[in-house]
């Protein structure tokens, strides 16, 4: 296949393969930055899911967003946890802080929904672990929110990976740095070892991580890490983290994290036979620029992606109406938990822990 | 100091302090793709060098190249070694395989000629240390020939650095790919540990290792690195390596070198305030691109680099001419490789090692 046959188009939904009706209604557990700003526009612009419920702590902001999103039910924690209004949706959106996942999960898997949760679905692995087996038990899907998975960029380095155009991958670098303070006040939960699970390395870490496990189809088979903390505000949880990863085949992965750096993110793949180079892979200041090389040839993609948290509800919306097995699914989370979990007792006992 | 002033012009000679008269006569020793393809051109374009005698094995390729470079006089390694036309020659480059550096640095020291010597500059720390000994008690100059170290690109990085520009540096990334059996063929002296010292790490990963260190004024406290070989090829050295360097102020720097991977070069710093990027740093097949962000501003670099082997022999002429002690100095190549030396231990032992 030649290169630019994988361009063509670049946003072409691989995974839709047959034609839906209705939408997914939807409620959503958690009225965060994300949710509000990326999460609740992305599901009102998609295609098969509607927000209908918004369960929030804050009846102000909820009433807020009620009104702006068109939301008809609005309910606090314990309302949702205790069924309320639990007729008018099908499917729960867990975006509140990590340690809450649960609680609210399971409150979904007991009425029957299907949840798209955010990553890192827990902050251990037996947590995570517990989660997967509950919706498993109660027959309905569970998703983590990878958005990257969905995104066209990810999906067409995937592909090209998997036909083997550059080659066998050697080695892979990807990083991630967001200025967490420049964003938001140092009292966040992200900071909050409780309610986080750690610190740069689970919340943007996991973006390069989960993502070469993606690209290259494979699990790590053992990883070394190394966390630092400089600032007061960071004494509980990882500032920054540089992490290597192994994976069969002998490829590696070199990661790193940060939350007080210049916001910058990008992914390289460096294959036998070529290249592929992304730039702003996870969200960074800089917009996704893709390169590949082999040969004598460097090709970039020059369009414009679409927005991957649209194709993210909208992948969500469409494996709920057909009764597909999502991609990203709890299991992935579970394992990311895992070599998290793992990640940091390197980091403690300055040893590779196999995985 | 504004972004655009470190750039007016690039490849301002920023070692250059004084004028200088005359030349120094070289004898190239050893006439290797590397010695043929960018020594001798570099020498014959630049200011204070000339080459008047070379050393090689070969009768018939000398002689050609004699002529080609207008050399006078031509001797085999033992003449060389016996002092044959040392009254033409006032400075030795030294560009044999590795584990043959010792015993013509040694009968350079010896004649009282400077020495300019190939990177690495011996296969062993113990065996590095005695060659700087050897050269401070003869009384000559010796310069590691890293030519990344006076190429504009490096040279510019570091003054951005320094100054703070882009904040504290956090986390560096830096990658250097070259499948040298498209170049070579597989019996090559860079296949041979008892000639080379290693693989990968020593011929290209010394290119992340010495320019990180360049450009952070600093040398790492530990490192923990990880080699394989999957091609019969390379069953005696290291095809592929992954190391992570820490530096004091909690630095690190993610490494990684191939023998047998697409060409690519990477360098990446990212600070607290900012970040630069270099693709083709260490020669892969892409120019040096070299793009500088903070804020919310991006710029590039887009003029035309200069030759850096040729700053590089200039360096060496005038910091002889002038009695100046070169940046990269024999120390400068011993830390780099007592830093291999300690990453070849820690891929054996799978353990940090402390430097």
């Amino acid at each position: 296949m030649a290169l630019e046959d994988y361009f063509q188009p670049f946003s072409r939904r691989d995974w839709e393969r047959e034609s839906v009706d209705g939408t997914v209604r939807m409620a959503v557990v958690g009225l965060g930055g994300f949710a509000r700003n990326r999460g609740l526009p992305a599901i009102a612009a998609g295609e098969y899911c509607e927000t209908t419920t918004l369960v929030s702590g804050s009846p102000e902001k909820a009433a807020t967003l009620a009104e702006a999103f068109d939301v008809q039910h609005v309910v606090d924690y314990e309302a949702y946890k205790n069924g309320a209004a639990a007729d008018a949706y099908d499917a729960v959106y867990v975006a509140t802080p990590n340690a809450l996942h649960g609680e609210y999960v399971r409150a979904a898997a007991d009425l029957g929904k299907h949840v798209i949760c955010e990553k890192p679905l827990e902050t251990t692995t037996e947590l995570a672990r517990e989660l997967v087996n509950v919706c498993a038990e109660a027959g309905v899907m569970l998703m983590t929110a990878y958005r990257i998975q969905l995104g066209p960029t990810a999906r067409r380095t995937r592909e090209i990976v998997d036909d083997g155009y550059i080659g066998d991958v050697v080695q892979v670098y990807g990083g991630f740095s967001h200025p967490v303070l420049e964003a938001t006040s140092p009292d966040t939960w992200r900071l909050d070892p409780d309610l986080a699970g750690g610190g740069a390395l689970v919340d943007l870490g996991v973006y390069p991580l989960n993502t070469t496990r993606f690209l290259l189809k494979r699990d790590p088979v053992a990883v070394n890490a190394w966390t630092c903390s400089l600032e007061p505000a960071f004494a509980e949880v990882d500032e920054h983290v540089t992490f290597t990863l192994r994976f069969p085949g002998q490829i590696t992965a070199s990661c790193t994290a940060s939350f007080n750096a210049h916001a910058n993110s990008h992914l390289r793949l460096v294959g036998t036979d070529g290249m592929i180079s992304i730039s702003g892979p996870f969200g960074g200041v800089v917009p996704q620029r893709m390169v590949v090389e082999r040969g004598e040839f460097s090709v970039e993609y020059t369009g414009h992606p679409d927005d991957e948290v649209g194709e993210e509800f909208d992948y969500f919306g469409y494996c709920v109406l057909t009764g597909t097995e999502p991609g990203p699914s709890g299991r992935d989370g579970l394992e990311d938990v895992r070599v998290i979990d793992a990640a940091y007792e390197s980091a403690e006992t300055e040893q590779w822990v196999e995985l």
